[in-house]
């Protein structure tokens, strides 16, 4: 099933409701996972504290350290300065959520949340496509 | 199925015979996948080499350099130094391990064993979530 | 279904064609998904951008200088200055991919490629299985 995300400014963003309303059929599911996968290079997914925006914000400040916009040692450029540290932050966080399904709903715990992380200044709308299957039976 | 790891220190921790141990049914899949998830946000789930101790303190000696407690650009920190940095090492390592199952085991390469990464200083104990599936028939 | 990778040098190396003429079963899942898993703890899995060799030259820069060679803070040193970072950047980049299949093929963005992440000097021949599973019906 695919899901866009509507297009969102860089940085660290709650998309759990998105993801789970772009996916009625887990309601079916007694016992299973879905997957949820980036179909992109630049943008990435991961789970986190689904409370504090602070907590949001300060992943960007620590990847935006750690990856810095056009270190000098980037060879592709061409693309702007965010771009190549786009790539590393997104293979730092990973494409795709693996997540447990039970009871027709994601068993994520209590303080998980569902992250797009957005690495490029204007990365735009992005697409995911979920797959979730398992035991039915509800 | 859930596996409750008991509390351990902050630091990298091999957990594989905690894990199998609590998936009996792994026995019954002869091709298939073992989903391991970590209902928490400042714990996480990694492989790596399962002889050496010195490599599990090795791990925690370069995380704890590459996201130090108590950061200045930080500003959740009401729940201590350790909160904020253990909330980016687990993006970092990842909520899930997905693992081949084959003839009623994880197939795993030989040096390879699942960590738990505790990241809080008492992050007491830590809920997995377990989901295998496959053919059977053996 | 067990995959081998020819040896490579240290780096990042783009192996998407490798991997999918090791799966020919593939073509026989209408929606699926497809486990790709790393049998070793020094080289791992990630997606990016399949098209610039700049991106995978940056990714080594940026690992190499995330993780350097012989850090002090280092005790596993038997095995050389390139294996303990070998181990924490797979870690960081994780051991499997979790992959969509549809209509026979894995359904990844228009730039997503799979990169084998060699991350030491002299890795050798590396291990990979696939397990692929969803419904048929082609």
């Amino acid at each position: 099933m695919q899901v866009s995300l509507e297009p969102r400014p860089r940085g660290f963003h709650l998309v759990t409701d998105e993801v789970t309303a772009g996916v009625p059929d887990l309601n079916r599911i007694r016992v299973g996972i879905a997957v949820v996968f980036m179909q992109h290079t630049s943008a990435s997914l991961t789970l986190n504290e689904n409370a504090s925006p602070d907590v949001r914000r300060d992943f960007a400040a620590w990847f935006d350290r750690a990856v810095p916009d056009g270190a000098d040692y980037f060879q592709h450029t061409l693309e702007g300065p965010d771009d190549m540290p786009a790539h590393i932050k997104a293979s730092l966080t990973g494409s795709s959520l693996v997540l447990p399904v039970r009871d027709g709903r994601l068993a994520l715990g209590t303080w998980q949340g569902i992250y797009l992380c957005e690495h490029r200044d204007r990365g735009g709308s992005r697409k995911l496509l979920v797959t979730a299957f398992g035991e039915s039976g509800r």
